[in-house]
């Protein structure tokens, strides 16, 4: 089986190496793109209730996916300019919230947490 | 060999229901607080030239693939709830950029491109 | 009576000019920071229902308060660097929304509506 | 002399009212929009150097000023909304940053500066 994060990231590289575009590919740059790419994917979710972004139609549902995919491109174009393993990472950062949310504290609130 | 993006999200999975998060969790507020990481990634960027950005202090580094991790969780999590597999939205979309950008055209401009 | 934007606007000419800072509010310097703390801005909100929304705690008010000033500030030395006309750029926004979405045909829906 | 900011406060209220949109306009709802529009605000300097977005292109000038309006209209219906005087609270954040970075010890520096 084979681990789709590195696969991108290779992917990746080489169509940027291919275009020549690594000269525009700064981390700021990147970092830059993620976030509007973050915003177009909230944009959708702006006017609707909760309750309706549970059941988004299929053409919102589209669109939806497709700004999922830019996010990740450029989170795994930006890590990798980093030198980042975004896996390794996304592991620490889990361990890390659940000593800060601990279960029998946690159960049931939202306040003040500020992660999954 | 396993597959991050798939464990990241049952571990994810099983964080929220032993907190009984999932209320929390619609698609609604997962993009927003994705659009709220995104941001805080960016942060550190914001005052650096792309050339400041390519070299990190240590301490700005850390901080950074903290964020970034933030961003693959809550990318993974809105995924699951959307039902979207990430990991195939990714390749779909390179290959559509491909044929948006085709490499004798695109080759070395960053003009009017707004992808990877 | 004086008009806040102009006098805001001189004042973080003075601001910047005193410290040397120019050098650093490039338009995209400041298009960012600004999408920076627009995100801190939406950060309190994130968890929270839209009827909660609607009555914040006093401590969290008074931060939303200070990141609405923030957004402000960077906003009107942004349009300073760009010599927008900031009120007059608004005004002609209202009257192209007016004739976007027409009354009658407005009323009460927020279908595919993006705009004040 | 009119306060620009008052007029489009009370234009903005005019307009909610008339569509009767005001039942979308939740703070939650509003400050989505706003770091959605700020975002837009920021996707044409994404790839530009701090130099060029000095000199933008015409036609990006005009994309760029719309945005800037969209900005400062979501700020005053968000403001009123939240029952936030705008210019004050600018005015005390300016004092507040004032206090913050001392003339003598800011000088040219952006080092761990974030505000104006």
């Amino acid at each position: 089986m084979s681990d789709p994060l590195r696969d991108l990231r290779v992917a990746l590289l080489a169509f940027a190496a291919e275009r020549d575009w690594d000269q525009f590919h700064s981390p700021r740059n990147l970092a830059t793109a993620l976030a509007v790419e973050a915003a177009e994917l909230l944009e959708p979710f702006q006017w609707l209730t909760e309750e309706q972004s549970r059941a988004l139609p299929a053409e919102t549902r589209a669109a939806v996916e497709e700004e999922l995919a830019d996010v990740l491109l450029y989170l795994i174009r930006l890590a990798d300019k980093l030198d980042v393993d975004l896996a390794a990472a996304a592991r620490a950062k889990i361990l890390k919230n659940a000593e800060k949310y601990p279960v029998d504290k946690s159960r049931g609130s939202s306040r003040k947490y500020d992660a999954l």
